[in-house]
């Protein structure tokens, strides 16, 4: 399975495959992180809260259960005060 | 932040501080595993199936957003048909 290691290891995620299609589930430890898309994403918060910045809106925060949905080729921005864990979805 | 790797990494996790303790999250890819516990833990299910077998019990499957408690100092058995996205709480 695919390990990846983001921004010095603050943000690391496990690739898998769902009925729902290609996702990662991951941790992102506190601090604020920019990431850009390829495809539609669709994050998960599994546990802890994350506040995300979408392209054009203001800064949301999301915690346990809820999700946001990233369009295509665009960069957000998020920000954990805690450990988050989250599961995305990649809609290709 | 700590990657653990177990069964020639067929199983991975990431572990994570939250709210309600220590916990980690993880992928099981197919197969079937036994594991044993030191501490109370609970298994929840992000994405997939998975069947587990606890001690003294039958096997059972959970599903997304269902979860399971194994007793400190078991080994107990968990079998995935397809990949396995989990959150498991540590009760320390």
């Amino acid at each position: 399975m695919k390990h990846n290691s983001y921004f010095e290891g603050k943000v690391q995620s496990l690739a898998i495959t769902t009925t729902a299609g290609p996702a990662t589930v991951g941790v992102i430890e506190p601090g604020k992180y920019s990431f850009g898309t390829d495809c539609e994403e669709h994050m998960h918060v599994v546990a802890g809260t994350l506040a995300a910045k979408l392209p054009g809106g203001e800064w949301q925060s999301y915690g346990q259960g809820q999700f946001f949905v990233v369009p295509p080729h665009v960069k957000f921005e998020v920000e954990a005060a805690g450990d988050v864990a989250y599961l995305c979805y990649y809609k290709r």
